[in-house]
């Protein structure tokens, strides 16, 4: 608990109903998607960038730690209170400001979660790409501070490329805003992606600008199986070559798609070892020749079986499925870890083979997927926790797994950031000096470390 | 001149004739495209990271002031060594050494001249967007620190929406890697972008790994003319909103025009108040309904002339016309100022409304020009900088304009960045807080200042 006149203060800040330190209510915020667990002294619900900073300048004269939280579904433990303090939940600041058709922009709170905009914006045939599997529940915020991106990054990109501007509140209570509300802006240095996957230990993100695109006039799907998942692989860097840029280019093992099936039953082919789901986008006649030149090249690469989705309902349900992967995966057995290593798109095959020797090797079941067309991998180790002997050789594979994406020029995590979950092993992918660079950045922006600490800066 | 024992330390490391010092090498080297000039004492021509790393230990120990030069095309003094020490210039270091369309990447040094790597990568079905006017002559590193555009930023974004990972050698010769190769990336802070748009001041660039995308498919220009310039300003609105994202859309006023034909003889209409030009493109079957759907719009409001190029010839005529507009503008009159503010789009109007005003209220020829589709105007002072009388009405007027953007929550530049030509009115754009941050940031990575000192930061 907070001591007492802190309390009071903070109170009188956020209003009383917007305090919470009750046990059942602190327990709610002290978990995120990955497995530790750690409670708060106090949850705050602010409403506004000015209660947010109040509540900064107290917590900065106080020493209190506070971390950030949207939706808590990410999966690196970055929304875990680690040093305990306050979480600052984003629950009431989720309006929707402004979207602008003229401006191609849209003005958010950061409580806002990623589908409702989305929602939004098709009604007025406006896009924002970035689209984490979580959509339906995590949050703008959570969002612009993981970097996230999701099936149609290989297209469109990840969240920074969206970003115009923020209102950002720094440790001490100061607000600044970055960028702007144009697309082009060169006065001063770039603190828009800098705050962007800085997972809230650099600043509170208060409120986001983010770039529209129009939406695209027609998308079509393409599901392909493969008898050998290397040939999958393979398939995804013939595609990429060929000059088609597709928005989503998912590869699924079989293990992946065999616990779908157990629990959705849309019809994946159970006896395919691996499964490339591809959707393509554009005007509409030109989807004729993008999905005829595809199943082309699954054809030459040894598909066994390509079906296209005839309807929007057959593609909905296709997304849908590859959509509930994560969930299927968390109930296949009692532990699932979900890594999140990026490589070298011609390196996937590679890297591929040696997670399946590695699971072979520790006797071990990854489900393995990846969003392949950007080289984002995210082998699931689908174990128990609780058995020791099983998690020394989980702890094992995980390290020669790692070691091999940095071998192959690859990064620690594409998307679902360090937090808490990868920092053992942040030293394989960054050189010192560039950590020491970031670790002189924070005590910039946060000189008495109360931004999320305990977490890899 | 620097001193005899750094002299020879230095031609010790990039070799004899790679460090020039005579009276004739250094007016060369002391100038860009802005209207300052100062000498530096020494420049010098690395050919690798290693070589910049040992000249940066040397001016590191002897606190000599460094300034970076690509091609000296930037317009806004960055490439100036207003403090005096060292140029270091990227001549030598022009080699492409990856292209890699499995992985849709390239791997330049930053002396590649931008239009050399175009021509290859379109041999290759292969696309960097970024393509500032000055692409024949400007290089790939200047780009990077000056974040430069161009003319298709209104679909394809800016050069940091291309960059992937960076070899940077820091102000005391550590060299770092940021980023890396793949789109998706977020292990550890984005220090990519932070040296992206920082002019030099940050550190010395001297590998640059860039995201590439597939050539499109086809594109179609079109020319519309306007007997009001307002209307041409509202067109660009009423473009955006239809959910149309042009490549590009560029407009022009009257006096541009008439330069551009006094030297080109396009066949641009003379009589008109304002042109748009407008790229399309896409799948080759979408290219006749967009050009459709433009010629409606810019017909509904009240386009005297619409003209669609026919053939890749009457295109590329087009746009090289368009690209002389600099050119042109610099012969009209001794001094010719170019300012770079953006505004959203939809004050577009407004703005070019303001500027037509000043010009009419200081009795000046302002030229006005835009990269529409994104909200970018470069108003020309076509002037004499030698009629102080002039000159002061000059830089009242600017002032007038500059402060008009900051009213419509413009940027200051959009892409040519601040150097020392916009010093004096970051305040406008930039919170006192925000200012602090940077030069706190600056401090970590260059405590003594000697990189490209005498600028904004
Ligand atoms: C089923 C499932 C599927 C997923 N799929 C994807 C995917 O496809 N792609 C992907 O990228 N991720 C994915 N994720 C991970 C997760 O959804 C993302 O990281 C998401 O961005 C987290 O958003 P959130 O609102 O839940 O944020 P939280 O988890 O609450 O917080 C995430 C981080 O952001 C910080 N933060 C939150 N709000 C703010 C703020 N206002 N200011 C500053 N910092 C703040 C927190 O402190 C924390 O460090 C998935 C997760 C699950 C459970
Ligand atoms: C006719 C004309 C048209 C133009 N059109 C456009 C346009 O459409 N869009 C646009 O954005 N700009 C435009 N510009 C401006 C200019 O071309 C760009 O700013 C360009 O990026 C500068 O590249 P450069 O190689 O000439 O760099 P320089 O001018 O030599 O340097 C620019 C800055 O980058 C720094 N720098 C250079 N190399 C390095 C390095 N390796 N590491 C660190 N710092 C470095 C320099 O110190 C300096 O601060 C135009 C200029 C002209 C003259």
């Amino acid at each position: 608990m907070l001591k007492h006149h802190v309390r009071e203060m903070l109170q009188k800040r956020v209003g009383g109903q917007n305090y919470l330190d009750a046990p059942e209510d602190l327990i709610c915020y002290s978990y995120d998607a990955t497995l530790s667990e750690t409670r708060p002294e106090a949850v705050l619900l602010p409403e506004s960038t000015a209660q947010v900073s109040e509540i900064m300048k107290i917590a900065d004269r106080e020493s209190i730690p506070v971390t950030a939280r949207g939706a808590g579904t990410n999966l690196s433990g970055g929304s875990i209170p680690q040093n305990k303090g306050i979480v600052l939940a984003f629950t009431r600041m989720n309006r929707i400001l402004e979207i602008s058709k003229k401006n191609r922009l849209a003005v958010v709170q950061p409580g806002v979660v990623n589908g409702h905009l989305q929602v939004e914006l098709s009604r007025q045939g406006l896009f924002y790409p970035p689209d984490p599997g979580s959509l339906n529940v995590s949050t703008l915020g959570g969002n612009v501070a993981e970097n996230a991106s999701g099936l149609k990054g290989a297209k469109y990109g990840v969240t920074r490329d969206y970003l115009l501007g923020l209102t950002v509140v720094l440790a001490d209570g100061r607000i600044i805003k970055t960028g702007g509300r144009t697309v082009k802006n060169v006065t001063g240095m770039d603190l828009t992606s800098l705050f962007c996957g800085a997972e809230g230990a650099l600043g509170i993100i208060t409120e986001i600008t983010l770039k529209l695109i129009p939406q695209p006039e027609a998308q079509r799907s393409i599901q392909a199986s493969f008898a050998d998942l290397d040939a999958a692989g393979h398939t995804v860097t013939h595609i990429i070559s060929s000059g088609i840029l597709p928005v989503a280019l998912e590869l699924m093992d079989s293990t992946t798609i065999n616990l779908i099936e157990d629990y959705t039953r849309f019809g994946l082919p159970r006896d395919a070892a691996g499964l490339l789901l591809i959707m393509v986008d554009g005007a509409k006649e030109s989807l004729g020749r993008q999905v005829d030149r595809i199943k082309a090249i699954c054809r030459e690469q040894g598909a066994e079986r390509i079906k296209v989705a005839n309807s929007p309902e057959e593609n909905d349900a296709l997304w849908e499925a590859r959509r509930n992967q994560f969930a299927v995966m968390t109930r296949a057995r009692p532990t699932c870890i979900v890594e999140d290593m990026t490589v070298p798109i011609s390196d996937l095959p590679a890297m591929i083979l040696a997670i399946r020797k590695i699971a072979e090797k520790y006797d071990l079941l990854i489900a393995c997927t990846a969003h392949a067309g950007d080289g984002n991998l995210h082998p699931h180790f689908l174990t128990d926790k609780s058995d020791p002997e099983e998690w020394r050789r989980v702890k094992a594979a995980e390290a020669e797994i790692v070691n091999k994406a940095a071998e192959l020029g690859g990064a620690l995590s594409g998307e679902h950031g360090i937090g808490m979950a990868k920092t053992e092993y942040m030293d394989l992918f960054l050189h010192r000096d560039s950590r020491r660079i970031m670790g002189e950045i924070k005590k910039v922006l946060d000189p008495k470390g109360i931004l999320n600490p305990g977490k890899w800066l």
